[in-house]
């Protein structure tokens, strides 16, 4: 970063920072956090406040532009110091990433249309990408996608189930990948494209609101059957047939964001953890004066240090202009794998005050869990990166 | 075991086997599961079915002898493949813990009184033992017992606040350990005393229930203030000022009957993950064909492998006569490290639907992870076997 | 174990390790124990010593019965406890699995030429097996072997490449295997033949001895050129294109042995760092007084146990007379691992004492990274309990 | 780093990764590489080469001043792409940190007699720190020392037994840390003073040179008895008693210089392992496309990123002017760990190749395995950091 970007990156971060610490920690106990994220009446609630104290947003600059991603890092970091920060100040996924993309492809009246009430905080979207692993449809792997999109006169005929669809309850903007190359016309060659929809939708059904232990995300996740969904061409966004294209881009910068936020969780934890460890006692000392604590808390602080390292690596990398796919794959997977063993540590240090829910701690460990599978299981990217640590070094054994 | 044991062991075993699978399981989706464990009511509905088909209290034999350690494993093991199966089944604790205890110091009449219930399946019991670390209370560390009880005329007046207390909420029966050298008489000595009491008890007054993140113990864990409460001297479970005593001897087949209905409920959770693996696709072929995968299914055959071998040899131990102190720590350790790697694991494999409420094992993984704190975390316990490590070689070292 | 077995088990165990501790143990400073392991001169003088305190080949019988694989895991273990042990005593690799396959297949003649010298401590034998990867041979893979044995006359002729021959160079006796379906006659079928042969011998060329990381092994591991090798019928060993069937019957219990020796070895140097944390301070107190030493003795104490657990176990199960491929598999990965764990440890607590060759650590912690990859890397075993998990529950979801 | 440092480094670096892996690499099957390290003969050879190739010392620039650790970072890793290859360019340990520490504190007189040949690489020197622990000498823990160092009219006399120490035999400087309070004027502070000695030296005795698991040091690793060493003033490094304050100067750049170093070796083994498995085949398949072997290969990728990014960071930190002493601690603990796990990997992947030395992966397996005790091992940085963390923490809850 150059020093303007750090001095206009270091201001948002300290600011958003105070209002989360202040403003949105003693929201943490409210009891309208429910187990399918907070109500919308409390994500309005607070947003409301964050519009207030200036920093709703606050990595999409007033003009629409986005801050390079070594700075929304800065800033998303600290936004999520409290699992209800993101959703607090408008940093939260799907939204940022979705809002991320439409700016990136939509038109100017998609965005007037879509985009200007999700940058504003007024509403919620969805990105409507993963099916049931049940039925054989796209869970990791995209090529198995099977909700099909067709021709039928000038409009799109949308049709199939989807999974796992993090806040589709309560969204107004729905982003639909669907297949579409069907195969009536013999082309083989699977193409997918992606619609903008207003949502709610008489033919897109909530089938069920998903159980699970994470619950930070409004709207929890949702299983979605699509029906005779109709579309217009104005809807298609960007090119048709380039959805596994787009997908690329918003793939690296998203499943980074949630690298971002997930470091500033862990954080709060391991302040929770040290503070608890530093004023407890038992047999004869403070707890952190046990090697058996200490330890935890040191590998804690190298754990997170090395995290924030991969972030702001393949950050930087993201600002290069690369798509960064191995290398947001690498990150993917070292700051979530480092960040549940911090947050597994920051419970243990914490004995039974840290798996009861009287601190933060035993949610943020629940939100990790689940974050080492969401934006694809640690071990598909291990896949993808040995594929890649293969094509490097048979075309170098081969070139040279 | 000898014949005629494991013969009949297996015979409980495989029925209690057969009622948590076919009769149990189906409730683990009844809405009378809650985050603090079953209903009363529901746990009422479970053990008429399981008093009817003659699998209530298992290990209790009609003339109130129990089956020894080893075959007690065997039984325990098959009524955890459930989370709800032992406190179904009434092998639960802190009820187990509770009948043994009693039934090994306990008078006649207090048998009648507060044991008798119990192994009907009538009531459940609470043990009042550990207190709030915020408070410098015991919590991992018994000496730091801060509840008092002195003598007053021809009573004993209880005071002090304690954490923790699993089943409380609805509980009939308690085992409350207290303080018994008051240092009032100049006894500097640290000296405990357990007391039975009939529950609920206007002195005993239930703060709050915690929020934990486990949630399959009835009652779940509460906080409890005990104000003056005042018992007479036939209250007195054993002997005045031998409480820690009685802790001991409670606590080695407390802790190892965790280990074997925990081992259940992973197994369980690993027969699911291994029957998704084997029936999922992805990238193009069946899950279980992705080595990613099948190591990870082939390291949970080990470790619960190794969990039951550990959990047999720490069993034979017990039934030696040993007090089994450091045999039980070390079965401890490795079995709830053990049960938590093969719990995470089977989320993983399980991506999606892993972390949702989908199966068991979402649920089986929380449960584990409270688990590595409950009866003493980890880390208490390496310190403990460390201890003894030492004694042994300097008595090795100084002794020839 | 029935009595009877215990205390034969327990008598040979006791002389075996007190041989092994004041005997063999001063001999591992003594300069011919090189690289390649102790020379054949320090082989004989420590069998000869064997032989005078009744301990060599002390888990075959005077008859010629081995002991059970349960007697067998409590004499090898002793044996173990120098990793000179096992040659002094004639219980190590590759003669002792040599010994048990000849003995169960091979003819009275065949055992009086080869099998008689092995056990009276006389001679060692190899196990030409493994052949270089550089070549596509069979390494862990044994489908991929390469070496041919053909017919001529009444004779076989074999030809090929073998490598990692642990004890080659100074063995009298060999057993070859080859592929015994050379494709001439159409035969597409894999098949294979054992070969019994004298050596050395003209046509067995050995090319070199690798350097490798472990040292305990006479003769080290050779790098073997066979060409056109002659044999007679009564040299093959069992029947002819049988050889796959016999390696299985060799496999398990070679493998359940080196879990039995390094188990002892490992035990030595857990012995060994705790009498150093129990001596040594630092910081102000003895090492193992710090919980970071100290929670690291207490690791090692519960993987030794689960290790003696795992190998006791599947000593059983072959006991039962299964050939217990998979179980081995789970004991191998089991063990290996624990030990590694154990004696990576051990050099850690010891610090710069510990990577030295001051003590007998530096080499155990050596031997043990190899015994990590020998007798199949940990990957394969876990591929293969995989591929069995997959059956087993292919075959209950079909067959309900 | 400025546009021109990186352009400056890369330079450098450029040429010294093109030496050290055309001309450094074919030496590493010399037979005069030893078990203590190359000889001298063989390292006066390659620094030949090196003066020759223009990339001796290529970390000090013409006119003495060092790169920036930033820079450093750069050039040693390349220097370390062979176990031989610090030694050759003359950026090896403890020379390294030696220049180092004569640079910034030697008098212009002392810079000539002592650093000026070890720039040219005509030198090589030691650092007599450390102390055997069976004596109850300075290991990790500084307080402990026991040499001597007392005024004798107007010299100083040393007395003592060091360990450990790297190097001296061959050394021509050497670096004594000896305990200046003597206690024999009341003063009861320990402080220490560090002295410039020519070697050999008639008073001081290399007593052995330690066999160590690892062998890339020339001259390996001595214990040396010191007795009646006579020092003039002229020979303190720096002022009297400011020696632990000088070993902190030392300390952190010494620590992150074997970080870069072995991330380089371990980068090798990295690539030969990749190949490796990009070229062998087992079970139908090359070896990477097993994902067992895949996803080992995508760990290291991870890791030795993640190492990389440390070391970085800690460097910045330095060039920022802090003592970095928590941060070195970090980096440290992280990198040393990362790099174990990743030649533990490669060893793995090449299974009997990768025990053997038939690569360079053994060795690199052995050295990192040291590297986590030298310098520090981990568990001492992890006590030191959580140390900090205390510090930190109750500051913040008292100041605030």
């Amino acid at each position: 970063m150059d020093v303007v970007q750090t001095e206009r990156a270091s201001e948002i971060a300290k600011r958003v920072e105070e209002f989360v610490r202040t403003v949105v920690v003693p929201y943490e106990r409210d009891p309208r956090c429910g187990s399918h994220g907070p109500s919308e009446e409390l994500v309005r609630e607070l947003r409301s406040k964050a519009r207030a104290a200036g920093v709703l947003t606050p990595h999409i600059l007033p003009g629409g532009d986005h801050l390079t991603q070594l700075e929304t890092a800065t800033v998303l970091k600290r936004s999520g110091l409290s699992p209800l920060g993101p959703v607090a100040v408008n940093t939260a996924a799907p939204d940022e990433g979705n809002m991320l993309l439409i700016g990136k492809i939509g038109t100017a009246a998609q965005k007037k249309r879509f985009l200007a009430p999700l940058i504003a905080g007024d509403a919620r979207s969805a990105f409507f990408m993963t099916e049931p692993a049940a039925d054989g449809g796209a869970g990791s792997d995209p090529s198995m996608l099977q909700t099909t999109a067709r021709r039928d006169g000038d409009h799109w005929v949308i049709d199939g189930t989807k999974a796992f669809i993090t806040g589709a309850e309560g969204a107004s903007v729905g982003i639909v990948m669907a297949r579409s190359n069907t195969g009536e016309d013999g082309d083989e060659k699977v193409s997918a494209t992606m619609f903008l929809v207003d949502l709610p939708h008489p033919s897109i059904r909530l089938e069920r609101i998903l159980d699970t232990i994470d619950s930070s995300m409004p709207g929890g996740h949702a299983v979605v059957r699509i029906e005779g969904l109709r579309v217009l061409d104005d809807q298609v966004l960007g090119a048709a047939h380039e959805g596994f294209k787009y997908a690329q881009i918003r793939l690296s910068p998203a499943r980074l964001s949630h690298c971002m936020r997930w470091h500033g969780a862990t954080t709060r934890a391991h302040e929770i953890a040290t503070q608890y460890a530093c004023t407890r006692r038992a047999f004869g000392k403070l707890l952190i004066d046990h090697e058996g604590v200490g330890f935890m808390l040191a590998e804690n602080a190298i754990d997170l240090q090395q995290a924030e390292l991969m972030i702001d690596w393949c950050a930087a990398v993201l600002d290069g202009g690369s798509l960064g796919t191995s290398e947001s794959s690498m990150a993917k997977v070292a700051v979530a794998d480092a960040l549940f063993r911090v947050a597994d540590r920051c419970v243990q240090v914490m004995g039974g005050t840290g798996v009861s829910r009287d601190t933060v701690v035993e949610q943020v460990f629940r939100e990790i869990r689940a974050f080492r599978i969401y934006d694809g299981p640690t071990e598909v990217h291990k896949w993808s990166i040995a594929k890649k640590i293969k094509r490097d070094t048979l075309s170098g054994l081969h070139g040279a």
